[in-house]
């Protein structure tokens, strides 16, 4: 069954999801109430009841709250993170081999399978968890081994084009660290993380 | 005059003024309709009208469009981008480290102070635009040069401790890149920029 929920919706319950997996990371156990949700959110009970039922009305929330180890698999199952993806890391300087060697227990819903890398020395010296391939093998690896996200962590001028080769190679949806808007077609997913955009928006919160 | 703006309204405006900076980098001049950005955002006109109506009504735009060259600053001041504040790097692995050295033409709102490690040998070995210092003068050189903005990008376990002293030492503003939910008062603004979240939402906008 398809559910088709609103991207309001998806950032929501992704949100309440993080928090139902702090909560029992906590040590809790039980179920959480909407009326803690709203504590923590700010949205109303009256919406989380409402994003939460259009999932699922029944197996995860009574009057007594929702049980995360219930609601936890129905939000990842409704949201598409219930399958394992595989991810790349374009680009091995600092920021790059950072998330190369970042690999805390959550990822679990992620395969690190490859890293690439323009400078071939960089390739050959570099600790990985995952195999390294010089930039030329891109596409190839792309393809062969089915990685559908790209972490790109390329200097801004490099970024447009890398971008465009992992597309061309089957990449789905892209984590963008440089600082450079990509112009990519609308059925790949872009999220730019862009360390300038997080300060500002904190400052906005700031004052 | 203190504008009071609505938490969304921050944001869009926020990621408006990205974008006419991009339209002006990438060589544009002249206005920008509202119909380009409804393109670009997927607001409808109303409430980009509507958003830049509530900063200035006249200064910045009429039935051409909106001049970036006008509008940009107008934006700024409303959100409270127009001061250049401090920030320091707290912990410089490989993270801290790239961030250390990450200071693309737009962050000249923000202004590099000082970077801290708990290992003094990195303190001393590492190349920076800006000072290191040990750890324990933490609390000291953030009072003593009154710096606002923490990027805290040490381990999970040491984030909470770590984030309590820069509080206690006058930090306003946190960009957490260590995967832990810091618990700090209210007042104090927290953004928690960790990969596996965004993985997760490009994921939910993958299907």
């Amino acid at each position: 069954m398809t559910i088709s929920i609103s991207e309001r919706t998806k950032e929501r319950l992704l949100y309440l999801m993080r928090l139902l997996e702090n909560h029992a990371l906590a040590g809790n156990s039980g179920p959480v109430t909407s009326a803690q949700v709203e504590h923590l959110t700010g949205w109303s009970r009256d919406t989380i009841r409402k994003d939460i039922s259009s999932l699922n009305g029944d197996a995860a929330g009574n009057n007594a709250g929702y049980d995360p180890q219930l609601l936890i698999p129905v939000i990842k199952k409704a949201l598409g993170l219930d399958r394992r993806r595989k991810f790349c890391v374009v680009g091995l300087g600092r920021l790059g081999s950072a998330y190369l060697n970042f690999t805390p227990p959550d990822l679990a819903e992620f395969e690190l399978a490859a890293g690439f890398d323009a400078n071939v020395n960089r390739v050959e010296m570099l600790r990985s968890p995952a195999p390294l391939y010089p930039a030329y093998k891109l596409g190839e690896v792309i393809s062969r081994f089915a990685i559908e996200i790209a972490l790109i962590c390329v200097p801004a001028e490099a970024a447009q084009a890398v971008a465009e080769k992992c597309v061309a190679a089957g990449i789905q949806g892209i984590l963008n660290f440089a600082p450079a808007a990509l112009s990519l077609p609308p059925e790949v997913a872009v999220r730019n993380v862009y360390v300038a955009d997080e300060l500002r928006s904190l400052c906005v919160r700031m004052r």
